[in-house]
């Protein structure tokens, strides 16, 4: 590695780049940096059970052309220590740890599934910290009940090599193809990967999540909280967090675009990855 | 005008364009060509009573930037002659005309609200026509009821300056100053602007729209005959054709992309142009 690209982190991949260590209030946190130095970060907020190997480099890599791109495990998971918290507001108080200790004052995020949730309260909560939100195949609170039964069905079907395939993606012949794309994809890296995650990280998860999800909250007040720009973004076809879901969350934030896509389920910004891609770059940009 | 102008329109804007005239069918269209000649052409389909300087020049000129782009008059509306007819069939068929005239076999539609309507016919009877469609602040047939009071309404508000003002603009501080903005941009030309419409034109027009939207059409036999690529787009708060009729329709065609824009009313796209134009952009682009 360059004396440069040590200090800008700019050509390197999810795949290629060093996983990297920061410590602060008794946890040590994992997480890779890739992109240039300047410009406001974009912190990625991983889904349930997921690990920062676990993002679509196709998805992480491109949006790093341009910005400082930071996927990081939060508390517990992956190579991060520290306990898994069992709610969402603990989640989104040590993301908060971990984005001072990188000593940044302004972020955006891109909040997936459970992430979406961290970023949801992250945004309504840390409201000078947060720049602008984007929320992916995610739900507000209060807004989805059935998900705890998906959740089994899916991880009771063994005969599927990944569960992401069928949980991520729809059973056409392209959501599929898209879905082994992803795969090859997120296997690529060899060296350094993330630790998978066991039952210490997803229990809490799950409890959070649906919690989280089966919590009524009617007035939406943690939607109204959010006054930053947000990009509420669903797969047409999302089984887990119906596209539903997220036309609620448009409905209910002030200053919310949202944007489904076809033929996807909840992986959606992984199989229209192109599209994501631009579509989030013309949300930060402007 | 230099003779490069002349062949490609390049550098032309929808202000400053000479109106054309191309006579076939019995009709002689007007019709502004802007933008390069190579490329597919996008043509523009207007609302209600619209004529060619109704359009947004911010929209119309930066789409023009990289795409031909051909606004014109349907038979009968502003300076083209012919009958306007009393039904979006017969609209779709005197836009196929026109396109013909133009020797273009392949092109993408942008119809806008009655223009929307007349995009859907267009895509569901002339597959091999139509390579993409963008359909804004428009519904489906059989989508909207309620659209004859809305009307009724904004026109009979005469102390506006412009129905446009509250018919295509959320009543917010920053909706207000959209459309304020808009009316300038679409006022700049002087010289050569199209004719207004009178009731040759609204109540065939009118007659148009309000059939469509009441004539159910449960199956969507039109929509799901609607296979090429569709990007659906709307106001939040579009209080004549509601946001509802996008996502209705979103979930009806089986390759569409929803986009839905915060704080904006019938006039989204003009609201809010510079994102309309790069997602327009992207989707084309694909």
């Amino acid at each position: 590695m360059t004396e440069l690209n040590a200090i800008t982190h700019k050509g390197t991949t999810l795949e290629t780049a060093p996983t990297l260590y920061i410590e602060g209030s008794g946890i040590r946190f994992a997480y890779r940096r890739l992109g240039p130095s300047n410009g406001t970060p974009l912190i990625l907020l991983q889904h349930f059970s997921g690990n920062i190997d676990a993002w679509d480099p196709a998805v992480v890599n491109a949006l790093a052309v341009d910005r400082p791109v930071i996927a990081f495990d939060n508390a517990g998971v992956g190579r991060s220590t520290g306990q898994t918290p069992d709610n969402i507001a603990a989640m989104a108080r040590d993301a908060v740890t971990f984005i001072g200790l990188l000593g940044f004052s302004k972020v955006d995020l891109l909040g997936y599934s459970l992430g979406g949730c961290v970023a949801q309260q992250m945004a309504a909560e840390h409201g000078p910290l947060v720049r602008k939100v984007i929320l992916v195949g995610t739900a507000p609170q209060g807004g989805e009940e059935h998900l705890l039964a998906v959740l089994k069905e899916a991880f009771s079907q063994t005969e599927t090599p990944d569960p992401r395939l069928p949980l991520f993606f729809t059973r056409s012949a392209d959501g599929q193809a898209a879905g082994k794309a992803f795969l090859n994809r997120v296997y690529a890296r060899k060296e350094d990967r993330d630790t998978d995650s066991g039952s210490a990280v997803t229990d809490p998860q799950a409890k959070a999540l649906i919690t989280w999800c089966a919590t009524p909250d009617t007035e939406h007040t943690i939607l109204r909280a959010i006054t930053q720009p947000a990009l509420v973004v669903s797969g047409s076809d999302d089984t887990m967090l119906p596209a539903d879901n997220a036309y609620a969350m448009f409905r209910a934030m002030s200053n919310a675009q949202l944007l489904l896509y076809p033929d996807s389920g909840h992986g959606a910004l992984f199989q229209h990855h192109a599209f994501f891609v631009s579509h989030v770059r013309t949300f930060l940009d402007a």
